[in-house]
């Protein structure tokens, strides 16, 4: 007898599931059927700043499989339709056409659930004006760019100063616009520690990006056309041709929580560690709309980022098709970047630690990217923090030009191997003058946090 | 009673050992007496080939401490001076002044070694004609500039295709020469596997550079002035306007030697965890003399790097000054360039894996270097070797361009961790657009190693 495989969703997690099934089981063994509300399937929703930016010029670079290539593959898509219901008991999802309206009900064995994220949107007064934009789908991006084009001045705020607001800044100011950012935070990226965030301010301010901190928005003042004229905070009015959301995303899991499946502190989906939601033997779930396990903390976060959405699909769909993955969790790594400053991060902040009971040291140092004598050498900041006691790796943040980001992963790879930054200090990294000093910058972070637990009376 | 510290050499070991000695112990508690035969200190051999192609302008750019600046932190530093004898039962060195001749003996309670490495020089006719560099040193490096502004002709041959090869064919390239490469391996770049290698032939090929494999020299043909002509091997005549010696380097370990100091089979000193030369308590060696632990071969090897010897430094001045530091191995990490071509390997090779007994699995992927739409995403191919049944990664080499080489630190890490393949499948990499395509070159590796040891009937 043929299985039923239902997904819900057509972005990374659910198409990743289906085509990884489909690898392994042939459609004699096993029906997929997916279901996608929107236009789009299998997207780079990470990549819309660089479209809109300009960096990208087609939207359709963004697409990494349209519905006609998963239809080859014998998945049964089906496109702007909405999954409105799901029967858990009886083994069945009810969906909508959106165009024709019409419902039916599909009934399945197994079901994935890749609901995705939705963006923050505070209900605050001219929210819906027109020129207010989000960037959280390929429509949104088309909105967004069309809106450009039909805004009378250059004047753009963007709300939110996290990835998609600094990245979003970016993209404003090569479409030469004047940009503000409103940031409620105390910096920017509050991803970071506010000491670190307060360079990416600074670098900000050095690209004229204007950035205003510990400014929420009070409301959106319209025109007389109707269009966005300013947005307003308890102190100040922003005059904005334009005004971009960044606010952040938060796990879409309405249709879940209608059936009590089991959602976690942060509003996602509770999965095992093969992807299965909690209580389900034939539910699984992935992507924007789960928790997953932070490795470090020892707790559920919620971070909807590409790379850990098309782990997830994979996994569910080597377990769905009768293989075997589990997922174990995260470091919390995220790179970013604002023109040429580089932004990232892994692990645990200062605040992250105390608030899961941690007591640690922190070192800040400075280095290049290159041998500080090979052109191009440019500064880099590291921040390390490491545990009290046992010298554990608990974090690293940088925040620099030329090759800063990725040098993250180091520090992400000894977070998953739970390495001392004793350990650190002697590790293999490459090196020649023109990929790093003699000693790389997380060497010498690593050095330098050794000496700080030395002098706290410990290690 | 004050101790007293002798240091044999001036470069990066001995002179961050005594560096690291002095931050322990004042001098009252630690006299220190450096000897150093050459004309300088603490520089950076591994910037010469940039500094000759004219990336870095001055010599003196790549010496991080001069003679003064140590002898300012009580370090007694004697240039132009050199060590011919130890005497390890009198506890004292022979040293000889190479300016006025003279010699002398002086008394050590501890004793460092750091005579570093020299140049691989066959003994073949012509080998020391006007226009044959060697470029080991900064007198080197200076001597084959001034031989560029005499050269008549614009032909140089690079003997060797090594790191030091590669890279001066990049800096002759630079000056204006036409460039042909004699190697006498399969293909360029024996520390890659000969599949990787061709990938740098290929690229050098594109870059104007003529690369000769297979090819041994047997002699240097000069002109009637005595200046280099022509670099004869078995089969053919390259004319020649210079010539550039890149051969490698051997352990200079005469002086220990001859006092049965133990060394390995690769001619290098043999030194305990701590840095302390095996059997002798109060004498440590390292740096380019030195043989060092690989970790996943299980077996020493020799390694000249300026990163090994800094940290060995470090290690033994922190262990001589009373601290405690060990260095316990590498796993063989090294990147390089040529022109925008990046190489890097870490771990095993196939034939060192083969040699030391071990069963694999071994896959090579396609990636980029950023998300495919992203503008500038280039090509770059990572080959990965897992041991069979444990699925432990040996080794991971990289070739391409845009962000390359420092991908390799990844799998140095997870060397380092001993991690499975199956385990870097999910390493949380740092993902956004301009650094990486969603699944980073690395897990894609890793995931395709996976299904590869499946397919052994492994893992």
């Amino acid at each position: 007898m043929t299985e039923r495989l239902v997904v819900i969703g057509g972005d990374a997690a659910g198409m990743s599931a289906a085509s990884q099934a489909r690898r392994l089981k042939g459609p004699d063994e096993l029906s997929i059927t997916a279901f996608e509300r929107g236009h789009f399937t299998s997207y780079s929703a990470c990549g819309i700043p660089y479209w809109v930016g300009g960096d990208v010029e087609r939207r359709d670079d963004l697409i990494a499989r349209g519905p006609e290539e998963h239809r080859a593959r014998d998945i049964d898509l089906r496109m702007r339709t909405e999954v409105t219901e799901i029967d858990v008991a009886g083994q069945r999802v009810r969906t909508l056409d959106r165009d024709s309206g019409e419902t039916s009900w599909t009934g399945f064995d197994k079901l994935v659930i890749a609901t995705g994220a939705r963006p923050v949107r505070p209900a605050l007064p001219g929210m819906d004006a027109a020129g207010v934009h989000g960037v959280q789908t390929l429509d949104d991006g088309q909105a967004l760019l069309d809106s450009l084009d039909r805004a009378t001045g250059r004047r753009a705020v963007v709300v939110g100063a996290g990835y998609i607001g600094v990245e979003m800044a970016e993209a404003m100011l090569k479409r030469g616009f004047e940009v503000t950012v409103l940031n409620r935070g105390e910096q920017p990226m509050a991803t970071l520690d506010p000491d670190m965030g307060r360079l990416v301010h600074d670098a900000m301010d050095g690209l004229g990006i204007t950035t205003v901190n510990r400014s929420g928005v009070t409301s959106i003042r319209t025109g007389p056309d109707g269009r966005v004229g300013a947005v307003e905070t308890a102190g100040a009015s922003y005059p904005a041709d334009v005004v971009v959301l960044g606010i952040g995303v938060e796990p879409e899991t309405a249709l879940a929580r209608a059936v009590g499946l089991p959602v976690g502190p942060h509003g996602g989906l509770l999965t095992d560690l093969s992807m299965r939601v909690v209580g389900h033997d034939n539910i699984w779930a992935g992507g924007d709309c789960v928790e997953v396990l932070d490795l470090v903390a020892g707790r559920t976060r919620h971070i909807a980022l590409g790379t850990h959405a098309n782990k997830h699909g994979q996994i569910i769909g080597s377990n769905v098709g009768g293989g075997y993955g589990t997922f174990p969790g995260v470091v919390g790594t995220a790179v970013s970047k604002v023109c040429d400053l580089e932004i990232a991060r892994t692990g645990l902040r200062e605040k992250d630690a105390r608030a899961v009971g941690l007591r640690f040291v922190t070192t800040t140092i400075e280095s290049t990217g290159r041998a500080g004598y090979y052109p191009g050498a440019r500064p880099m900041t590291v921040k390390m923090i490491a545990e009290y006691r046992t010298g554990r790796l608990l974090g690293v943040q940088i925040v620099g030009r030329d090759g800063a980001a990725k040098r993250v992963d180091v520090a992400a790879v000894a977070l998953t191997a739970a390495m001392t930054v004793e350990q650190m200090t002697s590790l293999d990294l490459g090196y020649a003058p023109p990929f790093s000093p003699v000693w790389d910058p997380v060497l010498v972070a690593a050095r330098k946090t050794v000496t700080a637990l030395r002098r706290a009376g410990t290690a």
